[in-house]
């Protein structure tokens, strides 16, 4: 029986509500399964704490994460830290100093709810993606600054550097095949804004060719512009299955595509190191949402079906590539079969409406993951 | 009775018979009214003609379009052209040489076309937004590099510098702010994405607040992360109503806003200079269609909206500031009042169901054309 060390940041606002769903879940899941053992770790970095400390992560506490199997992210932000100290003090640099260089998004409809577009009202089958998003490098290298430091000079400029390496395109692009092979479409659109951004775009497109010549005949591939890409995924969203996008593109895209399938609340997010070397880290897409934190109102599915790709993570049986190839399944303790359980309840209790008011339910938090853990 | 010059540049694919389109119903409109006239001249700056003689815009082309009134422009880039070399030789040069710092995109559903969006099939009137788009710097600077200068290297690294001013926020922001103030409802929203990106945005942001003092108490303002902003357009489309972005944020979310309005097709761009030292240019959002072009079927609303901002702009009369203050309408030669009929020509058409296909109807371009020509 294999234990599993996870650690919990639950952050800040509803990143505490949905992080002890989430915890709940995941208990009753390897309980029923009785094949592994998941043990959890909480760690109270948080805005509250940043106020008082003057830091979120102490000294060493992105390093302290190594030792664990995984990491699970509940949210951070806060209305009195500003934004960019929030997310360069803690969510950004793990990201990084983790080698987790790869964003996976996937999207779909879950049972008893439905989009807001039109045509998926029909036919919710329309919408199945799964967004790769390069999580290292690009428009989010930090990069930059203003000359003079002021805002109040009247000749101020201020410049934002987006990095682009060779192999950062290169291992994202590998991993986005990789992904597009492991689905049974088996196509690959990659999101560019080569168009107007004349440098770093355009080696990614390079990058993105020069790889896509390894899967010719295996993966259906084209390109789209960012800004046509949204177009694209509103009005023919049958026409996309797997989605390769850079840091911001792919941000910008995967709320959409949030948006699209029903709610924010439900999309899941998984911070890979496809090489296995450093724990990966769990989040639902969604933020802090200072607005209705504290009010057990929040939508905890994101949540579970963030934990349900750590389950089928840490299995090691994901279809993902890392630098020598592709990681074959383990079976781990069943954790696979947990992992489809765990997907399996969420969509038994959403179909029973069993959901909360943004999925335009009436129930909680506590009633869906008391219903959710019922499934299991 | 005031003569304008107007100089027409039909670019590649559809933006050829858009223009057309567009000067047929421009000069119906001209001799309705009979109080002001329009001289084209056209300029074969296109990808064809690159290919033959190696540049769109001859030596000092874009500096000749000065003694213009104003610019109509088509559509730019055709499949034999890397894209960033058909936009860097044309249309971005305009956009900066002629100081057209704020690019307008209104969008909203027209009669007898729905929009995707659920909600909006049920009450159009949820969707009525004016997109102001940052039309100078930003993402689209230009600036950055790639080293080695091939992509073929390991170590290959590429650069994508954006720059913002504290000229170019300020400009913007309150043009931003004197076109909410020109609307009903009065209120703003600006987007950014500091929380990621923290130089540039974050200087976006500080001088945001700086020029919102001016207009507290008379616009009601609020800040999304351009993200976030994706999901609010789809599910509160009514809470928005006038958008501030950065070049790359609003070049996304028009087009967003234009796939939920209905269509690509319709949707109309003004890249204006608020000085009105340079002529201002007028140009659908859509791009070259290379896929229809040269089959009748374009759309050529989009062109026709384009055509009455024009007419609007070149009035005088649109509530745009400029560095002195707002330009008070002149009403030149009933100008604005030919601006409203054209407007009101392409509701009734569409209403009619004159539409072409991405509206759901069976008209080529010529019949759309012909029909709002009939109507004014
Ligand atoms: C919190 C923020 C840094 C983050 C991002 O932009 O990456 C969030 O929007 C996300 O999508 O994970
Ligand atoms: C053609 C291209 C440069 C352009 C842009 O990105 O600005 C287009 O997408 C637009 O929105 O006008």
């Amino acid at each position: 029986k294999r234990i599993f060390s996870i650690v919990c940041i639950p952050g800040d606002g509803i990143g505490v509500d949905i992080t002890d769903a989430a915890t709940q879940v995941l208990t009753k899941l390897s309980s029923t399964f009785g094949t592994f053992t998941l043990k959890f770790d909480t760690l109270d970095w948080s805005s509250k704490n940043y106020k008082e400390r003057g830091y979120y992560a102490p000294e060493g506490g992105v390093n302290s994460l190594k030792k664990y199997d995984a990491i699970y992210f509940g949210a951070v932000g806060w209305p009195d830290v500003p934004d960019h100290i929030s997310l360069w003090q803690m969510i950004l640099p793990i990201r990084t100093t983790l080698n987790q260089y790869a964003n996976v998004r996937p999207t779909k409809i879950l049972p008893g709810t439905s989009s807001p577009l039109s045509a998926c009202v029909a036919d919710p089958s329309l919408l199945d993606w799964v967004i790769v998003r390069e999580n290292s490098e690009g428009e989010y290298s930090g990069h930059g600054g203003t000359t003079p430091s002021t805002a109040h000079a009247a000749h101020t400029v201020a410049t934002e550097v987006s990095i682009f390496t060779k192999v950062g395109c290169e291992r994202i692009f590998r991993f986005a095949f990789e992904t597009a092979l492991s689905r049974p479409r088996k196509k690959l659109t990659m999101v560019t804004k080569s168009n107007a951004q004349r440098h770093g775009m355009v080696l990614w497109d390079a990058i993105f060719y020069e790889v896509a010549r390894e899967y010719d005949g295996r993966v259906e591939y084209d390109k789209m512009l960012v800004d046509a890409m949204t177009v694209r995924m509103v009005n023919r969203p049958e026409s996309l299955d797997t989605i390769v996008a850079t840091n911001l593109h792919a941000d910008i895209l995967s709320d959409l595509a949030a948006a699209l399938s029903g709610s924010i609340g439900i999309a899941p997010s998984s911070n890979l190191d496809p090489t296995r070397q450093f724990p990966s880290m769990f989040e639902p897409i969604h933020g802090s949402a200072p607005d209705i934190a504290g009010q057990g109102i929040a939508n905890p599915i994101g949540a579970f079906w963030s934990a349900a790709e750590m389950i089928r993570w840490l299995a090691g049986a994901d279809g993902a590539s890392n630098d020598e190839g592709l990681v074959e399944g383990t079976g781990v303790g069943h954790m696979v079969e947990a992992a489809d359980c765990l997907m399996q309840a969420i969509a038994n209790v959403t179909e029973n409406g069993v959901k909360t008011r943004d999925l335009g339910g009436k129930s909680g938090t506590r009633e869906v993951t008391d219903a959710v853990c019922e499934e299991i």
